[in-house]
């Protein structure tokens, strides 16, 4: 046993090296935040003995929120399926990362909030903005933990080409949501727009490269 | 180790084996979804000095939220059981079977809301629409996973009978509610007797199938 | 493999034997209904500027509010805790487990309401007697599971003291939220006063009769 | 097999020994209590049709409720990452321990109404101490978990250096936030500053004391 005095931040790092309860707590707010958006459909206030036709009419009003819900619940789902998908590349943890991963988590547990601002303000650039901006912290947040865990060395290196493949994967949604951002400063709608253009174009140029370059990450030989 | 290129299709499909964290993340929404039920039952707004008679008198008046409540209540418990059960014959998981359980999740979210519809506008028939076109949703898309799990050949098919029976147990409900939703249509609560016969007349029929071919499925030889 | 028609009821006895996913289920449940509980201490609705005073004042009129929450989350943590000591003697779970289990949860799940109506009500016998009548519910139908669970069989019998503490543990608390129950229906307060009494009693009377027969249980031989 | 009576309490005591349970309850309740912190971030009640200007100065408006929900936030992270730890270094549980454990989580659950108390008030006196002795209560019941557990010989000692690094860590938070609602009582705003001076000065004093004293700890054998 060595003598050197120990800090806590080493000890920290030794200590937690398995990812099963941040994975736990993970899964439980992203299970909370996705189902908080439901809070946002509200019963209308009407008497008890309205008809049918107008019930509908009503409901009808709130189509904004009904749309906000899906595309909410939707990019949550693609997500947590992400964040999935990069820990089992990940061998264990620092305390940076779960630091990242509990600010990736506050902004899926804002996205209930800026959803309901747009359900309710759909055509408000402010509210635009602010529902952009929310999902794009949420995908720079989650890119940023696999940058920092690339660079600690965290990574499980056994198949060079599908960390590459991940990687890709976490990048291009951050791109094409700062695409959005950027666009809805001009024009109301230009943001759903350009988000969806940097996603197809971001797809296919891959798709392009991986038939140009088939054996340039499988030279890398396997880390083990 | 190959050379061809790796898609990041083929790379997820690779990774997503085990149905741990989809079981957490349903958990977790199922767990939520049925708690939230209850913040449909509101706390009368009354003086705080009034008598119990006038207070079981108001209660009285919130029986329609109480009722679709406990309805609400017990047929998530019940999907959750059928989704329980389902994932044990589930060998591993695609990604289209992720989504497909991420668009259950979405329904089953939504039942919170449509459950404080039905409670607000019990015999307006609009309402009951919605309710039952929820229910019969979160019914087909669990469905909808059965069997694109059989047609991707992801059943554990060890016990053939098993799966035929899990098969049927899925089927039904659909089938009952979408009777329930049709008969909606055309009277306000035909849906409810509607959906109670169909249920009732298909449990009949099973037993009566299996009485008639006790070795029907016993005769196909099990997988391994 | 015999040819005997399967019932869809003995396959899905024959494949609910873990206890893990209804554990995870109930876990999530509680966690929610607890932290809902919260949800009733209400910011009072003051303007921005008003003095710590007054603040404090209006806090302390909510007093009942705080006991209320104070006295269900315990409650609560005491269910978990029996709920989760109860689960280790059970060998493998059977659907009515199941369903007797979704009951019990259903009404953890209503505590949030009956708390709030107490916090509201404090002094109304009415909301007095439902909040009663909610925790016995919840007592009862844990010591339900319990009962069923010996009659099927499923009690793992090693430890034939053990089963017999913990048998005695689930019982007193529906006869002495029974009592309150009964109590309350002559004087607003008896009910507390009188689960007291009860749950004192049960104990000091179980203390006395473990003294007395100290090899009772003892000499019925373990199970394996 | 011993004929001695068999209390309740010891029978608990031998049963409660995995820690999975406990860490589950709490994983769910600091997701949800987490989570709940996103509904005092109201959306502000103007009409649909308004500009983007008017909306982000409202929005603006409600500045303290955003800084009160990311101090909260991180706070319970930060308390979550504590409990994380700590639990890596417990053999195993007893009673006093879970109801401990249940007390904090009570704690936790109450941050979502302080939180909310500071966002609405947040230059209010009252409403500053609330919050501070709620941070303090859940700081001060992880750390008397921790006592505790060391009391009655549960703390896995192979390590002493990490056991005592990891006791000052715990010991920090109570001490510092004590400090913070101390100085509240005498000016609003002195809490966050007398709080982070404690906490800095805590931290030098540590990293001082550990390089002059290096082998300090090492000498003590480790127990296994």
């Amino acid at each position: 046993m060595s003598s050197k005095p120990v800090s806590v931040r080493s000890l920290i790092h030794g200590v937690l090296l398995s990812t099963g309860r941040i994975e736990a707590l993970t899964d439980g707010i992203f299970a909370i935040a996705m189902t908080l958006l439901v809070l946002e459909l509200k019963v209308p206030e009407l008497p008890k003995s309205i008809g049918s036709a107008e019930l509908l009419h009503r409901l009808g009003e709130e189509m904004p929120a009904f749309f906000s819900f899906l595309v909410s619940f939707i990019y949550c789902g693609l997500l947590w399926i992400l964040h999935h998908l990069a820990m089992h590349f990940i061998r264990h943890l620092k305390l940076v990362l779960v630091w990242l991963n509990l600010l990736f988590l506050m902004s899926v547990a804002v996205v209930p909030f800026s959803c309901a601002m747009l359900g309710h303000f759909l055509r408000n650039r402010a509210a635009q903005e602010i529902y952009f901006a929310n999902l794009f912290l949420c995908a720079l947040l989650l890119y940023l933990q696999w940058v920092v865990a690339q660079h600690k060395g965290l990574i499980n290196q056994d198949d060079p080409r599908a960390v590459s493949a991940m990687g890709y994967q976490l990048v291009i949604f951050p791109l094409a949501l700062g695409a959005g951002m950027g666009a809805t400063l001009f024009h109301p709608m230009a943001g759903f727009y350009s988000m969806s253009a940097v996603l197809l174009a971001l797809r296919l140029w891959r798709r392009q490269w991986s038939r140009k370059h088939p054996t340039a990450l499988a030279q890398t030989p396997p880390s083990s």
